[in-house]
């Protein structure tokens, strides 16, 4: 529960492992007596600048389902606690994917106010800043990201009108308590996208494909040495695989595969001709082929698992655990190829960390509103 | 401890389960009654015919890493209980690869016998009944299996000459209490093998690569009702992903990725070409297409996840959990494309089962005599 009070322990299990990993910050003793003392008073405390920054990369570092643990003490944290009006917060958010987004992409992660005791607080209800519409057709399919449905019903009641084409960047729910819900959509300066192209085939332009190029998760909590950010958006780059082998192949996402076969005319009547596979390599080049060409930095699944590795070995040098989920952690293509593979990892639930709230994702697929029609 | 006396509550639980799926088996207090007072005279009882064949095909159906548990009904159970010299097992082991490797493949089990208390037992060295030698070069390479050069040292040691080459098959190294170590040579009739051929590129052919058709499982000790089967060989057939996307190609097996890459003239010069990704699904494209020419069945992985599917169904419908392990259960290739990818599994150790001791690993490493040089 993010509305309750800062659990001490937490806090000073945060502060020493913060300041023992920073040494240039101090002594941790003279911050703990004054930390208490806050947490009695008001049930809760404030971060310094310092503390929030080293808590958000310790969060990345200890994401057991993130391969891209690398590069944690790059990340580039925004300090975003003063914001409170849905405008305010819309623009702030507006800026988080500029300067995530321009020239090489970098992790950016923008942390808003922290919920506090007994309070309600400011949250974003999509689940990325940035997806695309699912519409349902009356012939029971889908244009757009089928996974969207849920939020597109919910803001098209809320009068939003989307275009109805396969890819209409959702507008931003933005719910504080004083202003409920408000929508906004994003100006296109903060939405860089990568028309998808094929090395080879000619054909694949047609197919209308694209992606925008930040990834950035908007409905995690993020918690902090007891502290709860309920509305920490956060970025990295793409990993190829996440658009190819997932957002556009999944059956109950943008299903190419088929469509993909259809136009390689592989022989598609039975499964043993390998037409699934051969179709999900060759969407997956095109990934990577099209933001290579845009100039937008994205990794491949071979390149991110060695980088896993070397984040391993250097975590390992430093002493620390790397929690990990296998399942998450390898690939959804080719699995078997990458070193990721054939291992296992410990899996443990370290602090700081990022959690998915069910109320935020129940949110994050239209569902509170759906349950009170 | 496949020594120790039988633990009377799991033979109770065993057979009460046994008696209540088989009702023609009739009720289980009389025989229960026999059970007990056996194990409390000699430390471990004699399971009837029926009693054994259920328990191998429960011991699948519990097998958590088995994706092709469908047909766990069909296990062929052949009891060769009372073997007890190694030209006798030999014999009954070349039986067991011919009737699993004629005409269509078919799942079959020799259950050898059981472990006595405080007595040791027989045993396949072997972790398959069919595997290729893997020998050391100068060079620090490898020609052959790379997964089976300990025990190809530990073979030669014993003698045997492998002609050298990259598919010799190993011969069967047997181990029983009156007469140690023998090692056996496989009959011809009792290895059937497919060269290798793609449905497009003529010059697959020229790799020279080939598999057995049979994977038999040699060296995992059958437990059921607490008695302990530590020879007890199974088979099902292949799925092609365990030749294609593991055997053949990892690197610390046959590690054909870089070679068939060259042949297809891929750019090798970066990762995200998925150079890897397009030669491993033409490896694989091969593997079910030679299978399905030489008339050995094999299954693909789309295939076998669909069946998966359908046993998890069965089971909800016969009131059982069915215990699974996502790592193992989700193809090496492609996972994203199939259902099983999709969703979590419960995992258990339930019984009867199959396990793999240490000392049964290390001794098809060729571990213990390695260490007593
Ligand atoms: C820098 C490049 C990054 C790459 C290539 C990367 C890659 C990935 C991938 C492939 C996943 C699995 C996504 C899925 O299957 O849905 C993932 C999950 C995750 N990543 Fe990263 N990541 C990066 C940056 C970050 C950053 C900056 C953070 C936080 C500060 C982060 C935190 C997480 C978390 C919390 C998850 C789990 C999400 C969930 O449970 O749905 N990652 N990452
Ligand atoms: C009928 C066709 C069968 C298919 C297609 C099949 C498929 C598979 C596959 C793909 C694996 C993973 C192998 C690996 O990644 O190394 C596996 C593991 C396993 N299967 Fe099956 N299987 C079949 C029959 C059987 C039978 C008949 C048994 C036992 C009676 C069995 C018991 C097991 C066990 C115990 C494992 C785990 C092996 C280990 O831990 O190394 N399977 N199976």
């Amino acid at each position: 529960d993010p509305s309750a009070p800062v659990d001490p322990g937490e806090a000073e299990d945060f502060l020493r492992r913060c300041y023992t990993e920073n040494p240039r910050l101090g002594p941790v003793e003279p911050r703990l007596a004054i930390v208490r003392a806050q947490v009695a008073a008001t049930g809760s405390y404030v971060h310094t600048t310092d503390e929030l920054a080293h808590g958000a990369r310790m969060a990345w570092r200890n994401s057991s389902r993130c391969i891209g643990r690398l590069y944690w003490r790059s990340l580039m944290v925004l300090d975003r606690r003063r914001a409170r009006t849905a405008d305010e917060i819309y623009s702030l958010l507006v800026q988080h994917l500029q300067s995530a987004g321009e020239a090489a992409i970098r992790p950016v992660i923008s942390i808003f106010a922290p919920a506090q005791p007994g309070q309600p607080f400011a949250r974003v209800w999509n689940e990325q800043l940035i997806r695309y519409a699912g519409y349902r057709t009356e012939a029971g399919k889908t244009v757009g990201d089928a996974r969207q449905q849920g939020l597109t019903d919910v803001v098209r009641g809320f009068g939003w009108q989307g275009k109805g084409e396969a890819f209409d960047v959702l507008p931003l729910v933005i719910e504080t308590p004083a202003e409920g819900l408000r929508l906004y959509e994003l100006p296109e300066r903060a939405i860089r996208e990568v028309p998808l192209t094929h090395p080879e085939y000619g054909w694949f332009a047609e197919l209308g494909l694209r992606w925008h190029a930040v990834p950035a998760i908007s409905n995690m909590r993020l918690t902090i040495g007891g502290v709860h950010y309920p509305l920490a958006p956060f970025n990295g780059w793409y990993m190829g695989t996440e658009i190819g082998a997932r957002n556009l192949a999944d059956a109950d996402r943008y299903d190419m595969i088929p469509t993909i076969a259809a136009r390689m005319e592989l022989d598609t009547s039975r499964e043993s001709t390998l037409w699934r596979d051969r179709a999900l390599v060759e969407l997956n080049r095109a990934v990577l082929h099209s933001f290579e060409q845009a100039g937008v930095k994205m990794s491949d699944h071979h390149t991110e698992s060695q980088r896993f590795m070397a984040h391993l070995r250097n975590e390992e040098k430093a002493g620390r655990p790397t929690p990990a989920d296998w399942s998450w952690i390898v690939p959804p293509m080719s699995g078997g190829l990458t070193p990721v593979f054939h291992r296992y990892y410990e899996e443990m639930d370290l602090r700081p960390a990022f959690y998915l709230d069910d109320e935020a994702a129940d949110r994050a697929q239209g569902c509170p509103v759906k349950r009170t029609h």
